[in-house]
């Protein structure tokens, strides 16, 4: 029995990237839904995710499957992504081969704690489309574009070294699933990107894992002020 | 063939990770110093690593092990502590229990992308004293208070839960390597712990994985502008 703690699906960026893999894999799991009302301590959803893990975030990752020992709490998406690697190994999370795994791990990492500017300019909002801010944002901030090229180059060199029509090849895997989120920035802000990238973002965009997360996403019709730096209203 | 490419041991938090990581358990490798002259795109430091990897940044793993190709790099600590749990099963990098190992990840991957108070202000300068610096900043930054008493809890409850003397048990692992730099900050800004936490920073420092970092950064004789906020000469 697994069960997936997420925040808000418009968004919660570090959420949707193991809901997506579970999702693309076909592996079962319970959603359990945590709103974000605030990230103050005292906010339901700081409580509740506190109770749980120290770090009080989502996502966490419970497994319940040993009879008379309490379930399992697995914290942060690399953790998680990691586990579930090696509890489904027929599903081939990573790449088989050790060599595109190893590759793989290093993208993850990468993304893990890097892509700052992109992240802190231009935060998800799935429901939002704000290419404005994302002309505004490439004309003002250095960092944001460094991390698009470095994007491009990643996304387009992967594409073409391993075949795609994912990042690693054949199937859609973690690397995929850590850099959906991204793609839902660059299509929301409306980043220009090349051709190949392009498509990629739109063949992820339909794979059913993810087109299942957005259309849960838009559904969602919440409006949480401390995620909106650039709406005043839906 | 294992080289790691590292920056100034003095002051490389993330480069000391693995190269503690396969001191502890006799992995033999080739250190490649690249000297931290800045980090400017046209450093000699940015420019060979960013021949290396996309990145840019240290460390990086090289596995030059299969004749007529080229060798890979494998870059962040995460992807490297990953790829040589999975080369080496005999060092047991990770714990052997599949929940003790989750757990141990989940750790890792806080480390990764967290601790952001403590990292940016008491950055690793591993020959530098610091008590006063270290008591203005509990003082006044309540991030670095919060990432303290994180780091408290988790010390001691993984020591006294698994029985020590490393945090995951009976052997130095990858998340005794990952929180080394932070140990060396807490011994360095003199910040105030348990005494099962303090112990436990001796005996960490004490290894000879740790213990031949602390003595290579001490003999290391560089002062980088860059790198010292508190200090203004040596
Ligand atoms: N490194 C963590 C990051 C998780 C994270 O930052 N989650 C956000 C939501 S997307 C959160 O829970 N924030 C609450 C807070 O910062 O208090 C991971 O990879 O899981
Ligand atoms: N997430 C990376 C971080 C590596 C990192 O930031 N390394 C620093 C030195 S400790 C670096 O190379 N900085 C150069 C730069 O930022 O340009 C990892 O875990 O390896």
């Amino acid at each position: 029995m697994l069960q997936l703690y997420i925040g808000n699906k418009n968004y919660s960026s570090w959420s949707m990237r193991p809901w997506v893999l579970m999702k693309a894999a076909g592996i079962a799991f319970d959603e359990v839904k945590v709103r974000f009302d605030s990230f103050e301590p005292d906010s339901t959803f700081k409580r509740t995710m506190g109770d749980l893990v120290p770090t009080g975030k989502v996502p966490a990752l419970v497994i319940d499957d040993q009879p008379g020992r309490a379930p399992q709490v697995v914290w942060d998406t690399l953790a998680i992504a990691e586990t579930l690697a090696e509890r489904f190994p027929d599903h081939a999370l990573w790449p088989t081969d050790p060599r595109r795994r190893a590759l793989a791990r290093s993208l993850c990492a990468e993304m893990h704690s890097g892509f700052t500017a992109l992240r802190s300019h231009c935060p998800m909002n799935i429901e939002a489309q704000l290419p404005e801010i994302g002309a505004r944002v490439m004309a003002e901030q250095p960092g944001v574009r460094a991390d698009l090229a470095r994007i491009e180059a990643m996304w387009t060199g992967c594409l073409s070294g391993h075949g795609g029509p994912w990042l690693m090849g054949d199937r859609l895997g973690i690397v995929d699933a850590y850099y959906a989120p991204v793609a839902m920035r660059l299509r929301g802000y409306a980043l220009p990107v090349h051709a190949a990238v392009a498509d990629y973002i739109e063949r992820l965009s339909a794979s059913p894992g993810v087109a299942a997360w957005i259309a849960d996403a838009l559904a969602e019709h919440d409006f949480l002020d401390f995620e909106e730096p650039y709406r005043s209203a839906r």
